[in-house]
């Protein structure tokens, strides 16, 4: 591996370029209006695995967009790596927040990332990171040092909750067979600080409708008189946290891990500044759970949020109507131990029961996931571990992360085996924001770093 | 005013179409982009006011939309009357829900409309009912039995707060000088259930606008350790209210008229089913302040409502984000004594109180306006009451409306004149709603009375 070096100052514009190319396909598969572009995607992806040197590409068809398979075998007696990541971006609004347009990729220099950051939805999220297992096979089998085999799977769905992916993975149990799963789709703490996530959480994410009167009525001749759709769910959701804040839904809390104080401190050892977290985010106070630091609030503890919310007049000026029906997005971040679909159940029952009789409420599952926890002892953690040491010449930080990757719990139920979660982006990222950027150096250092990684997985596998 | 029968028998084709021709233009005063519409459908007043027989049309500009004055002075030493209508309408979304495009009207017969109603935005609201009064004019100066003096002051801006005419009124006192309002922007109980209306609810009309986070950010790395604006939002506005669905602004009943038990069983004579109510609007039950009945609710007592509320992702599918900033559009509904402007200041210390730091909070005010109540024992409404005994065989039923005319608390206020309410549409028209209608049945009824009052009060003025 000592030639990795010179083999990204040798290509890196090239790497760049690629990356840019990849970035200006709007993969929004949350919109149908951009279906197209995630087919093309597909196909970009295809092309790049073959080019990397995988011996087989495959398009696999699935009920919704179609899964990417490209595997590289060099010695059925040798351990398997599979690659997991996903060609498919959020939806970019609000596009006004944009500084330049979300598919049209630029290069600027920013306070965190001064040798430049590719600003474009998708950057971090998940094109950059998952490109860069591309570039790392294609620099692995180009110098003919690639140590062991190499799968790779690549989805089209995983922001709008990995369906197909879920319905694919049990069918291609044994396609798919492999030693150890490596995933790049988290964040680490700072470029000087590597981290590895050990912990996802979960997700449940509903639609709720709440209906009032028939149609649209005049707020002041009914005004007073009947339910207002929009009062009516703000009261609702309100009531959905408690004045500490504690989500007030009967059961959700019965199955979740509560932590040793032990495993707390060690947690809080992580380098965190309060002061620079809000001056990021231009708040006076942080919010959240009482009896939880910040870094607990978004990690261990299960939240619920609003994602949107809309009802009744929003254009210019003032309309006195009230509105037939409000609308909110709702999504619940889970911990280790809760169960999704369980937790949808309880989110609906209490919702409804919550509903004055007044209105007529409707609650509609998005999709969801399972949270997951890895062991650090296992030897995939280890060899992640030497991998950053290796290129960052620090021993990375286990940490766990607020986010979810539901089909990580899917995979280790199907495929019995462990993630490792190598995250190469920052937090300030913007992912899911405007403003979506990667760091050059986190994108060539991630490269960098990934050879390393099956260089010591295939030495600690013997 | 015999004859007034035989004319409407003979004309009432052409009044409805020319109607419908008026209904055709947009003329959405909140949305600027309807601005020409706006201005189009001005010309077309005063075309209709020189038609019927003013002799003297004027565009009177104004700081926003211009008022068309028009008038008909037969002879200084009778009595005047100075008619009040609006030829702007409110916005027509949501579009999806109306039967045909708001501004392509069409007749179609209801339950309560078996002659047929004029479907399309404005139709009652306020295009319909004011041009009654331009074909009432027309049918007594064609006949000659115009029996005093006229004025008509047609506004643009009345869905929108009514600005520029309360720039203009105290301008044009002397222009405007009348012994009798007269306004049809209201409703009556039913179509054999004749009402006049003799109070109004003023209005404070306000934008608030939420803050969290300095951009939108991903709900798991941020879910639960940051305030989410629109779980924010949602906690204010349900907090606006207690658990007796009381307002809870601290000041806000101060200045409530409390009408006597002998005023509130008065009220309660007016026909009511609350079942067809519900049925009506399709509920299960109604909704609002403890104490009170639905037609207290909705005319005596003051209300907030939430007119339109938006915010993070409300697009297809889902986004996990959390939103930087979430926003409301409330108005009050208030009882005559309160002050709209104190009102207004009321609530924007109050919303700005309960907000936490963690999030910034901007009160935009709109518009507003003060109630009304009118005396039954004045001689304009004892001609307007004998106007609908003469055309509906029986005496109407004074009735206070929860709707707002703002600008009726500063007529009184300037031209020292008080205000004669006859509406000709009903509560189930549809106003500010998908699916607007006036009945034709009301619309030539209206016509049928006007003449009978300007009969009446020359009449009872000597």
């Amino acid at each position: 591996m000592d030639t990795i070096k010179q083999y990204i100052e040798k290509n890196k514009n090239r790497f760049i370029t690629e990356l840019i190319d990849l970035l200006k396909i709007p993969s929004i598969s949350a919109d149908p209006a951009f279906s197209q572009d995630v087919l093309n995607t597909a196909d970009s992806i295809m092309k790049a695995l073959k080019e990397a040197g995988c011996d087989k590409v495959e398009l696999c068809e699935t009920p919704g967009y179609p899964i990417i398979y490209g595997e590289k075998i060099i010695d059925p007696n040798l351990p398997t790596v599979l690659v997991y990541g996903h060609y498919d971006v959020q939806p970019a609004d609000p596009l006004d927040l944009w500084d330049a347009p979300p598919f049209e990729p630029v290069i600027k220099k920013t306070e965190l990332h001064p040798d430049g950051a590719i600003f474009a939805r998708g950057a971090c999220d998940d094109k950059g990171q998952m490109y860069m297992h591309v570039k790392a096979l294609e620099y692995m089998t180009s110098e003919g040092n690639l140590p062991c085999n190499v799968k790779f799977m690549i989805e089209g769905e995983e922001e709008v909750g990995s369906e197909s992916l879920a319905w694919f993975v049990p069918k291609n149990v044994e396609k798919l067979a492999n030693d150890v799963i490596l995933i790049s789709d988290t964040g680490m703490i700072a470029n000087d600080i590597p981290s590895i996530t050990t912990g996802l959480r979960g997700l449940s994410y509903v639609e709720v409708e709440v209906t009032g009167p028939n149609r649209d009525l005049h707020s002041g001749l009914y005004g007073g008189a009947v339910a207002n759709p929009i009062n009516i769910l703000s009261k609702m959701i309100a009531s959905l946290h408690d004045e500490n804040n504690h989500i007030t839904i009967p059961g959700f809390y019965d199955k979740v891990e509560n932590l040793s104080q032990e495993e707390r401190n060690e947690m809080a050892k992580a380098p965190f500044s309060l002061e620079s977290y809000k001056n990021a985010l231009d708040i006076d106070d942080v919010y959240g759970e009482e009896g939880y630091t910040t870094n607990e609030r978004n990690s261990i503890r299960p939240t619920l949020d609003v994602n949107g919310i809309w009802g009744g007049y929003t254009g210019e000026g003032a309309k006195t109507v009230i509105a037939s029906k409000a609308y909110a997005k709702i999504s619940m971040r889970l911990v280790p131990n809760q169960d999704w679909e369980e937790i949808t159940t309880l989110f609906k029952s209490h919702f409804e029961s919550i509903a004055p009789d007044s209105v007529k409420v409707k609650v509609t599952p998005h999709h969801g996931g399972q949270g997951y926890v890895t062991p650090i002892d296992s030897i995939g953690y280890q060899a992640a571990s030497k991998a950053y040491q290796e290129t960052f010449g620090v021993t990375p930080i286990p940490q766990r992360s607020g986010g979810s990757i539901p089909i990580v719990a899917l995979f280790e139920k199907e495929l019995k085996s462990k993630t490792i979660l190598m995250g190469f982006g920052l937090n300030s990222d913007a992912i899911h924001s405007p403003n979506e950027h990667f760091g050059i150096w986190n994108y060539l250092k991630g490269i960098e770093t990934i050879p390393y990684f099956y260089k010591y997985f295939s030495e600690l596998h013997k």
